[in-house]
């Protein structure tokens, strides 16, 4: 089998592009079925409270109205990924402002709006736990009084308000800060941000008369959310088909169940399609988004700048109830190990309950906070040592051979690579060009999420190809990525190739579109079933051609035997035929990244696996009067292991360090009591086109063992190392050094007014 | 792997009953997109004529209209089966009267009928040939002009009107007619019917940005379709996407593209999704019904009742198109031999276009029509030779080990048991009980259609099973008899399986719901995925019990290895987890049926695979003076290798000899100068449940060697010997020989009135 490479590597338009440049794809929030009806939340108004009254009769009676629901009207089911604590609707408390209540549906969004508005509750509030520290405090409040019945994944360490601490222990810290001339101790602060994704959450479900729901919805992660309503509908998935229909950005916003769930029950009860579409004040109040932070790192460094200790912990508020919290916290310790070899580490990670909305997952997770914090006193300490903090990073970076902190043996380590290029493109050597400008470096490694995907691949009679994957297309371009890898195998044009994706029953399991890992996954899944359907082609057009099936080669939609040659398509017809078609079901799945288990406890994901890793390095300007940044230029270095698709790998890092500069510099979901301050997209600051400074991206291709051509996940990384980026060039050009985020103009601008006060 | 028979061989409830009986069930002619547009077809008045000005301006300006298209608008291609003699639109002819000339999407249905009523067309008639005499004789006019440069399938035997002649030679047919002690000669007659489904064909058509367009029909071949498709919008077919929105019956009158077509190009026109819906008139004026027939048969008998020669002529009138005519024609001569061993056969099957509609396939294509002449002229010569009807048919019929007409050697033949039963049942014995009321016979055989079918099967996480299948259900349960052998042999219940069926994009091929093959096709491709499942299950459960898969057996959802067991639930979890999830592909391919090739020419379909045999039985009185008949009993004994499911097997009996009935009785879809005198379903009288009679149903089972579990297609065969089997009867009784279907009452009356007179 020939193997070129004429569609990987090479810069092809996405499958895609037309319907989103043209605006006429649909999305999940487009999805309509004829007599569907539309369906709404009602949220709770306090943070934490009992219900003490809740009368849905009056809003029962608004015309239109054809159903409103409440937790009396579905079944007592505690569900939820690592912990199960969620409940459909309140029961007996609220825990925080936005938490559903009831839902209605009606002939039209405003009639449900219009009911809503009839309900009647009355609440008797309770002490609400609203920040990290008063959650850890001895004799707070329980946010969940029960949490010790809960079913929860064995391995987490639950206490109280506590829903997973995870830990990595290695060598002995105590005596490393012991052996280390300087150790320098620090606190960052992080924001709770949204992913921002312009798409709302949207399901439409309709009930047919055997018994099986079908939701249309923009979820990620579709078998989860068959899985999840499963649950929460006690009925067999087999009962449940969910058909992911377009999704506007998702970002790990849209993994867990949004309003599929309040859509099926609203259906079944009323008879008729119902759908749900959030506003940008229930995403802004009651998503999912990036737990809000508290990092506490300690670090002992040789003279000459060898870290040989770190002690870190890292508290994530992740809100009410237990989401993706202890998963991020475990991922979090790997973080704040940093890409380093140190030999000593003491690394926490906890995931903390408050009464505020239940966090989830965003591209990264864990990633900008930790990071922000490793990365920040990474220059702090440079610069108390008198070192250049790229000479600093490169002499404590990770190379080939090294272990990773929990045991992990790395190779394919492109660090160094990424870090010199990164420096060069900036223009490291003149650091400071003039006063208020200043240049700064972060870096970073992140894993490439494993799990399985299955694909299901038709030559069809034309001779072009029908992809089938599980996996739904975000807009990140993966699938085309994937297709790229098929085209390549099976000699044909990624135009050839047409997908059908993320449909529980008609495609296979894949463990869905997050954690970097589509393009990987799927595309190792392609080839498996490009082999197989090679073999199939080799063996019918050896019987045709008189040939044995070894002399024969795939190529430009041929198969060739010396001067004969049979097309693809003949050949495809002729096994509709004569047989089944030529079909194929190919499966990937992760191997797994061998790690030592003494140094970890509460560890979800204890390893990277098929890790990346990067440099981003940014030159800007401050206004030292309004605090004000300018960026002259931004330059990422990113080791992806294999560029599939440099365009679409280059839209993912423009992509992600848009979103990492407005965590660093001006998004934050703004609590007062536990109420945003700020649920709309006017107060909710993401930079606009207008915002984002040039990205220069620098590809470097340190193959993989595993992924496909050597790829390796490059979705989430762009968004992790631009708020230290920032900062660390805040702190070169100012002297100033913030340690929370978001580092707005406000605070840059007070911080050096304090500063020559001092 | 234990195989029981747990599930396959009862009778359950078929998948989709609860649909279908509480009206809830969607089909094609539900299915609606949002904003979607309405068209309509503009059909010819005449039956054959020049268009001489065609003005669509004044249709375009109608408030609502969107597009209104013709052959201007459309590729010049020429499509078809066998033959492509079809265009989209009629371009300098018209050939029949229903032929579509234009076409109209508006916002509403009136809107777009009242574009039809504002377009001008002027016709300059031409000499029209209505009836198959006039097309063969000398001299005719050419429907088709231009017809030796139409592409065709290479082995048509075509000249002029006629668009195929299937010939089968056997020994010496004139040595046979000297060897004969009596040799009868007589003609038939059968009427233009139509397959009555109760939904009109219907189609919507979407496109998007990429190009591709999506087709939500009822037909019962989506692969057919989509390949048609790609022909006529001159696309490859990986842009055309046929679903199967449900199918309220077919019957082999959705077989060939209906008004897909025209709803993709008004859809592109328009850029909005269009619908159409055939109306009754459309259906009995411009569908595509079975063929009227004109039979001659000459049969060499000797005294003591051995058939030694036959020559039979069948000529069909398949209208202005060849469409399904050509391979009806080769399928018509198999069913002139009759189930019978006869030593010198002639026998010619011809397909002659004429100016009416085309037609198409119905349920046994060309079966009723030979079968009523093979079967009433057994009675005439049984009474001849003063044998019994039943004894002359057991001296003459095939057994195991006899060669069919073209040579195939026949096995599983279950014949003389049918005839046998049948003639039990209807108390045989006992022939003419009391002046006017008589009992008649008729059998027959009738093939499995072969061709391939793919399945895609996945066991999701709670044990259930999904069933990816490219073949519709059409309403006969076969896909219910197809899960049914799944489910045996996974060890599941019925319940567990979910469907998913006849998507081009995302399920298998499947040659379609057709030629009674679904049950038995895609039954054996559910038994090569289980076979593969079965491997997986085994493989993951052995490493997990620590045997070897060989000591492990499945049953009752459970492998079970002694004492010790694992669920299927918990294998296709850890499956998910640690693999692609369980998943296998599952082909199914008709082992080809051995024949004498110098026997046949113009032969599509040169040979019966795996055929089933089948005898009915009639007890009726007849009202001498009203030749009204009343049937008291109806019996129908046959061979279905095994019994899938034996209520749903008595539905498709019942169903089958209902629809026999009423070709037997009183269906006839009248012309008078090409036009449909009777296009609506109060004058084309079709038999009500009032006039159905009650049905017994005897299930004989000579296993099939290829079928699973043995079982042969059932689906066609019990509407194929009913008008025989009437015939007979009212001979029986009457005395009166009717050799023209209908047999209404008015024909007996007058037939008796002249019998009285001479």
């Amino acid at each position: 089998m020939a193997i070129g490479t004429r569609v990987v590597g090479r810069s092809l338009a996405r499958v895609d592009a037309a319907g989103k440049v043209s605006g006429t794809a649909i999305y999940g929030a487009d999805f309509a079925l004829p007599g569907m009806l539309h369906g709404k939340v009602f949220r709770s108004t306090t943070p934490h409270a009992r219900i003490v009254r809740l009368d849905v009769a009056r809003a029962r009676a608004v015309p239109g109205v054809r159903a409103v629901i409440t937790a009396a009207d579905v079944p007592a089911v505690r569900y939820g990924g690592a912990v199960k604590d969620e409940t459909i609707f309140a029961t007996d408390k609220v825990r925080y402002i936005g938490q559903p209540v009831a839902a209605a549906a009606a002939s039209t969004a405003e009639a449900a709006e219009a009911a809503l508005a009839a309900i009647d509750v009355v609440y008797e509030p309770l002490p609400a736990v609203l920040d990290i520290e008063t959650a850890l405090a001895s004799g707070a409040p329980l946010i969940h009084e029960a949490w010790e019945g809960y079913t929860a994944i064995p391995i987490l360490q639950r206490q109280g308000n506590v829903c997973n601490r995870a830990r990595i222990v290695v060598g002995d810290v105590e005596r490393g800060f012991e052996d280390a001339d300087h150790v320098f101790e620090h606190r960052f602060r992080t924001a709770v941000v949204h992913q921002g994704y312009t798409e709302p959450r949207a399901a439409v479900a309709s009930w047919d008369s055997g018994g099986q729901v079908t939701v249309w919805s923009n979820t990620q992660l579709p078998f989860e959310v068959q899985n999840t309503l499963a649950e929460i509908l006690e009925l067999p998935p087999s009962k449940i088909r969910v058909v992911v229909a377009g999704v506007g950005g998702g970002f790990g916003g849209k993994l867990r169940i949004g309003v599929e769930h309040f859509a099926a029950f609203l259906a079944r009860k009323c008879g008729r399609p119902v759908k749900l579409l959030t506003t940008s004040e229930e995403e802004l109040t009651a998503a999912y988004p990036r737990q809000g932070a508290l990092v506490e790192l300690k670090t002992g460094v040789t003279s000459d700048g060898r870290i040989v200790a770190k002690a870190g912990r890292i508290w994530l508020d992740t809100g009410a109830f237990a989401g993706s919290g202890p998963g991020v916290a475990s991922v979090a310790t790997l973080v704040l190990a940093g890409p380093y070899r140190i030999p000593n580490l003491h690394l926490e990670g906890f995931a903390v309950y408050t009464n505020k909305t239940n966090c989830g997952s965003y591209r990264a997770p864990s990633g900008p906070q930790a990071n922000f914090a490793v990365e920040s006193q990474m220059d702090i300490m440079a610069d108390a040592l008198g070192l250049d903090p790229l000479e600093f990073r490169l002499k404590n970076i990770v190379r080939d051979g090294d272990e990773g902190p929990t045991g992990q043996v790395l190779n394919a380590v492109g660090l160094e690579e990424c870090l010199v290029k990164a420096a060069a493109a900036i223009g490291w050597k003149n650091r400071r060009p003039e006063p208020g400008r200043g240049k700064g470096l972060s870096c970073g490694w992140w894993t490439t999420t494993g799990g399985s995907s299955g694909v299901y691949v038709k030559i069809n009679p034309d001779g072009t190809v029908a992809l089938n994957t599980g996996a739904a297309e975000i807009g990140t371009g993966a699938l085309t990525g994937a297709a790229q890898v098929l085209a390549e195998e099976l000699g044909v044009d990624l135009g050839d190739i047409s997908i059908v994706s993320a449909d529980t029953f008609s495609t296979p399991f894949d463990l869905g579109a997050q954690g970097s890992r589509t393009a990987f996954a799927v595309g190792n899944a392609c080839r498996a079933a490009a082999t197989d359907l090679t073999r199939q082609i080799f063996a019918l057009a050896a019987t045709q051609l008189g040939v044995e099936p070894d002399a024969l080669a795939l190529t430009d939609k041929h198969v060739v035997a010396g001067d004969r040659r049979l097309s693809l398509a003949d050949l495809a017809r002729l096994s509709q035929q004569t047989g089944g078609g030529l079909i194929a079901h190919g499966t990937f799945i992760a191997p797994p990244t061998p790690y030592d288990t003494k140094r970890v406890e509460g560890h979800v994901y204890p390893a990277f696996h098929s890790p990346s890793f990067h440099a981003h390095a940014v030159d800007l300007s401050v206004d030292r009067e309004t605090g004000e940044i300018s960026i002259h230029k931004y330059v990422v270095a990113q080791d992806v292991g294999f560029a599939l698709n440099p365009t679409s790998i280059e839209g993912q890092i423009e992509g992600g360090v848009s979103q990492g500069l407005g965590q660093a510099l001006s998004e934050e979901i703004v609590y007062q009591d536990g109420r945003v301050l700020n649920p709309n997209l006017t107060d909710y600051k993401m930079p606009t086109t207008l915002d984002v400074p040039r990205i220069e991206s620098i590809l470097v291709e340190h193959p993989s063992q595993v992924g496909p051509h050597g790829a390796k996940g490059v979705g989430e990384p762009p968004n992790m190392e631009p708020p230290a980026a920032l900062a660390n060039a805040v702190a070169s050009a100012t002297g100033l050094r913030v340690t929370s985020l978001p580092i707005t103009a406000e605070k840059i601008a007070l911080g050096l007014v304090d500063a020559r006060a001092t």
